[in-house]
């Protein structure tokens, strides 16, 4: 893990987009896992290497998301790549739980198959669990 | 893999964004190495799962990009798959050479450490031998 230094070369060889945000995936760092494809900005960035515990960009809320804030699902920062142009981060982090809002590990939980979208992983944990009365 | 259908309720399941695109991850689909982000537009999706070789959009050259068709590094589709909110696509494929145009299996050679980006993965095949004298 990164040191909560915040040199500005790190974040100038980040190319954010109009908007501000570059798109990172989160991938489950032991088993090689694409849990999720979420946004970060300039400050997203800078939370997450600081803490250690990935905060994203809510481009719905206009907020910072600090993941699992409201269902516990948090992800631990292992590591933060950034692909050859600069213009996307790859964070390998240890998912607690289950990372996609309806309750399944992925949010990639759905296959292209003769022609059409095909569920192909079931739910862990209900969202009734993840959210329900707090 | 998935047949050349192009049913209009697969394309309508992409959120594609206000210029027509979706980030896709591309994936190694037997080791779990993130090879590259790309973007695809519908047209890009709908030769991707015709032919079976991986066609994302250049958004530099504004033209479909046939990944490998001048280098010679091709992906072959195994599964595309779509997130929940049906933004982004994650195409596991089988990648003949190296992913990115440095020469690289991978293009997130860069990892964040000390403040800094620094080179965590060798030179495979040299940009030279994949783009020279053709």
């Amino acid at each position: 893990m990164t040191p909560p230094d915040t040199a500005p070369t790190l974040f100038d060889q980040i190319s954010f987009d109009a908007a501000g945000l570059v798109p990172v995936i989160a991938q489950q760092y032991d088993t090689g896992e694409i849990l999720m494809v979420a946004w970060m900005n300039r400050d997203a960035v800078g939370e997450t290497l600081a803490t250690g515990r990935v905060c994203y960009w809510s481009r719905s809320r206009q907020a910072l998301w600090r993941k699992g804030e409201t269902s516990g699902q948090t992800q631990r920062l292992v590591e933060l790549r950034l692909d050859c142009d600069g213009d996307a981060l790859l964070a390998l982090v240890d998912q607690t739980g289950v990372a996609c809002h309806t309750g399944r590990r992925s949010c990639f939980f759905r296959a292209a198959r003769d022609g059409d979208w095909h569920v192909i992983a079931d739910v862990v944990t209900p969202p009734d669990a993840l959210y329900g009365d707090r």
